[in-house]
């Protein structure tokens, strides 16, 4: 990518999003090491050939020794026990994560004053499955990879965290947290949501109903196999975006429903509904080129280009 | 499949659905035929190999000839006038169909004084895509087809139907007609309905929730890539069944945005939700093998088969 060498990488959590950031990083020729609370966990990635150990203090020891890019990658439920520990043993050490939102983890990080070394994450890619047997090397390539843009994030910092998305195989979208958070309700946290009352609807209908499901049912619940945990995690953080998303969602739905008994017709919906499936299969990615991090308002350019659909492809 | 000579096939309507019976009808051995209105459809069809006219009169007096089986193929919206040609032309032909709900076509056989050769089926299987070029021999291959047996079917007619459907591929699920349409409204036009409401939230997130999105959107909005007018034409018909299950995943979805906005948790529908899938990955289907068609009571014995996810998968 760049004749920068590469810096060290520590992973915290190698779950399915933790564990492929080492993969994907490891085989990008980065140092990479990282921590999993389970020792059980740490040894699976360990007989991976991955340096993984369950060892907090030391595996942070090392990252502060070796300047590592710390990467937190434990569910929010975990967040603060980790800063915790990286606010002790490496506090000077450049911070993101991957945590599917980014306001709330914003927020803990600023709590314990390590704001001035973060840029928060959130790689858009993911599985039915979780932990780390499911990671690999190949999650995030050609994935948006959602980087913050907040004010305070310094262009040293934001160009580390990016050239890893990179590096990754990602492109990089430059996002602020709040927009993020309300991006995602729509995109990933509602298809949860849906997806469950959809499974909920089917299992209602009994064997006869689960018998005759094909392809519109068994894609439309895919994200109901997510472990419940999971799903919670991933939701519940993000509850003001995704009760405003699920308002409007509740609405939609209604007026659906009552044309359809006043009128027999679903027509509002359902054109509404494929124009929006096309934009989204019309969607084109633009790259990024006249923005370079450091430069005069770099961050208010990259906010308007990251809106309207501009990724980062390359750092110079 | 048996040592019966296959009687001849004749579609009305080479669309997805009907094309691919078709197809399937001939690749089982049968002499298929069939009717497009579109003589740029029946052309298609020709210069595939297949025996298409746009014709009706033609392919119905030849029906009537070959004592063949018919299989309505059209859209909802057409089939009055279908009916009205096969009155016309082909009335003592047995007769079956293709179309996504059961119950409206049943009463249109009837208003067409046709119920006493009719023995009404539907297919589930489909892609995004319509018309004959995305038809294909292999669309019903391991599908459940189902087939009528509401009272007054006779056994030799409900054996011509799952005939062709277990020689197309398929295994046949005895069911009767508005149990039929309650449970598509749940697992095949609900899924519909709840696609388009997501590509609609979706797009309203603009460019930036549109360049985030990732599997689960995708596969979420799956089926709002649908003709809107096809969407329509299975959903509407079937309005009274959809608007039950509407009304109950109204209730489910505003229980779980009362208690998230209340108490911050969504567990409950993320926990049924995860069991409906769990229900849908766990049901197994199971061979009926006690009730042969003619037997004393084998409408309500297969009726009470059905309903517990029986499947019949062979003829003797």
């Amino acid at each position: 990518m760049t004749g920068t060498p590469k810096p060290a990488v520590c992973v915290l959590g190698t779950g399915l999003i933790g564990g492929s950031v080492l993969r994907a990083a490891a085989a990008a020729g980065y140092e990479a090491f990282g921590y999993n609370r389970s020792e059980v966990g740490a040894k699976a990635a360990r007989l991976d050939g991955y340096d993984v150990i369950s060892d907090v203090e030391a595996v942070l020891k090392r990252a502060a020794e070796r300047d590592a890019l710390i990467v937190i990658g434990v569910p929010m439920t975990a967040l603060d026990a980790v800063l915790t520990d990286v606010k002790t043993f490496a506090p000077d050490c450049v911070l993101t994560d991957v945590i599917s939102i980014k306001a709330p983890v914003a927020a803990a990080v600023k709590q314990h004053e390590l704001a001035n070394h973060y840029v928060g994450g959130h790689p858009m890619a993911g599985t039915n499955e979780s932990g780390w047997a499911a990671s690999s090397p190949d999650l995030f390539k050609q994935a948006a990879w959602a980087v913050s843009v907040d004010p305070g994030v310094k262009a040293d910092q934001f160009r580390r965290v990016a050239r890893l998305a990179l590096d990754c195989g990602a492109v990089v979208v430059p996002v602020l947290a709040v927009e993020h958070d309300r991006a995602v309700a729509r995109i990933s946290h509602l298809p949860h949501v849906l997806a469950e009352a959809l499974a909920i609807e089917g299992t209602n209908g009994g064997p006869l109903a689960l018998g005759l499901a094909a392809g519109s049912f068994r894609d439309g619940t895919r994200v109901a196999a997510t472990a419940p945990d999971l799903v919670r995690a991933i939701c519940e953080p993000n509850a003001a975006a995704l009760l405003d998303v699920l308002d409007d969602t509740l609405e939609v739905l209604t007026e659906a429903r009552d044309r359809l008994r006043r009128d027999g017709t679903l027509t509002e919906l359902v054109e509404a509904g494929h124009d929006g499936r096309t934009d989204y299969d019309d969607h084109q990615r633009w790259t990024i080129t006249d923005v370079r991090p450091g430069d005069h308002n770099w961050l208010t350019k990259l906010i308007d280009a990251g809106r309207s659909g501009g990724v980062i492809d390359a750092l110079d």
